[in-house]
């Protein structure tokens, strides 16, 4: 099928064309020819769509909570996204979509729209490939986009560090608050919740969360986040989280985490150089030149990797 | 003070010096002058240390693992080095030591050598840093390395991916089978163990495992990886996992997932040159040329990052 010219592609996405999105956001988890270009027209698009990051380790309920926001949204009169963010297996790029049936109650409504997006793309590339398939989410009018992560680290962190707005879903059983420190999350968030409140250790938890927010605040100078206890599946409490969310997204609030455009363009930069570095030499080394019997040293273990790379960089 | 000679300090590595194995470790975070010329005279080392990753969610019981695991390997005269890899914030950069205390035992000990690694360095290069730390550690003698990871996403996957064999450990509470294929945990070891044996979901998610691991088996004609059930605090099926891993390593087993020379290199080239473009883009938006002017459209949004990039790649 031969790929429409994007001029038409772009008319289609700024109309809420959902296939089109579809397409263009797997271009761009292909890095394919021209998403590049293409992000630079739609780039204008992003402040129209809201984001909230909603991060956490397995098991949290972060997919319950995300169906009580769209739903809740939705009631507001708002079109939302969901970028649910498998960082998956580095050695398979797969993604598994289990808990995306959970969201089927939202399957026949067009004004919500449902993304896996996995580790297709080169490592570290995963924070970059979300927040590119947020600019095209907001570019085909929706207006609020939930990115979802599976897990949490470093990872998962970058991926919601792009979005407006970052909530950190924990739960009793996910550890004390001397790991969610470790784990980077206090600092990752605008806004907490302890999951499953009625469990043990979630009082212990909560506690820790305000003390340790409160410290940091004091020695920062910094905004308290709020942390609040619910119990997704009973209910309790998730209405003032819900409102809470909701409410910062209206206000148009951005985290002073996001990266600045600067800094934006900075990693930009040396990720397209060094990816078409990368790619050239893979090329090179493929294609039979003088490159190739180089290769062949680095298999049999005659030079190192380290070695090759110096020789390499000192040529050029 | 000034920076001893690298030969002198290959030297007094090669004799064993801690501190020279510390100052190396801390030049590789800091991607110093000189660190990659270094690991391609050191890169024949690595053979010398064989390397265990040890990953899972946070409060799976890593550290009682990895605590013992260091008591077995010394015993059987083994020198042991021990990476614990923080991916922590990528905010603050970070890396909170709190694990490292249930190590004191081993704090007398000069054959055992604990080192944290943080987020210190650029996105996506902690599995890099673990991995040339590693490098220096078996050029410092140590022939025994363990690197435990907190927290699991892709990022702690990558860092043990360059492992020679791999131990994932989960707990009943870190979520059933499918949260444990979503986290891209099957792929990512070679021996799974689930601790807290004796609680609920225990023994579902172990048979789970066997399942999963059984059916991914048949399909790829891969080898079946073990699954232990142990508890790392009352001792139960220690004895068995301990035996099991020190013996693989024993055997200098290489797990199949290990990046080849050749996919290394190329990915080191393209994070060089990658990281010398972004390098030079800041310095050069801050000496006040000609892209002082155009960072400045960038702050007041006149451009944005991908218009900026594509520019300055097209102009290259």
């Amino acid at each position: 099928m031969p790929f429409p010219p994007p001029e038409t592609l772009i008319e289609r996405l700024h109309q809420g064309d959902l296939r089109v999105l579809s397409r263009l956001i797997t271009r761009v988890e292909n890095g394919a020819e021209g998403t590049f270009a293409m992000l630079g027209e739609l780039w204008s698009s992003r402040e129209r769509g809201r984001v909230l990051g909603v991060t956490g380790p397995p098991g949290a309920g972060k997919s319950t909570l995300v169906d009580r926001l769209i739903s809740a949204m939705r009631s507001a009169g708002h079109r939302v996204a969901v970028l649910a963010v498998d960082p998956s297996s580095p050695f398979s790029g797969g993604a598994i979509l289990g808990d995306r049936i959970r969201m089927q109650s939202h399957a026949a409504d067009s004004g919500v729209f449902i993304r896996s997006l996995g580790t297709r793309g080169h490592h570290g590339g995963l924070s970059r490939t979300t927040h590119e398939a947020a600019i095209l989410c907001a570019a085909a009018g929706f207006d609020r986009i939930l990115i979802e992560t599976v897990g949490v680290g470093q990872t998962e962190l970058e991926v919601v560090g792009m979005a407006d707005q970052v909530l950190v879903l924990l739960v009793p059983e996910s550890g004390d608050v001397i790991q969610t420190m470790k784990a980077g999350l206090l600092e990752g968030g605008d806004v907490f919740a302890v999951n499953k409140c009625d469990r043990p250790g979630a009082d212990s938890l909560i506690g820790g969360l305000v003390a340790m927010i409160e410290e940091g605040a004091n020695l920062h100078g910094s905004e308290r986040s709020p942390v609040f206890g619910v119990s997704a599946l009973a209910g309790d409490g998730m209405d003032d989280l819900l409102k809470q969310l909701c409410g910062r997204l209206d206000a148009g609030r951005i985290s002073p985490r996001q990266l600045p455009a600067v800094d934006w363009a900075a990693r930009l930069l040396g990720e397209e150089v060094g990816r078409r570095a990368a790619r050239d030499l893979v090329q090179r080394m493929a294609e039979g030149g003088d490159l190739t019997d180089r290769a062949e040293e680095l298999r049999r273990g005659t030079t190192n990797p380290y070695r090759f790379v110096r020789a390499l960089l000192d040529e050029s």
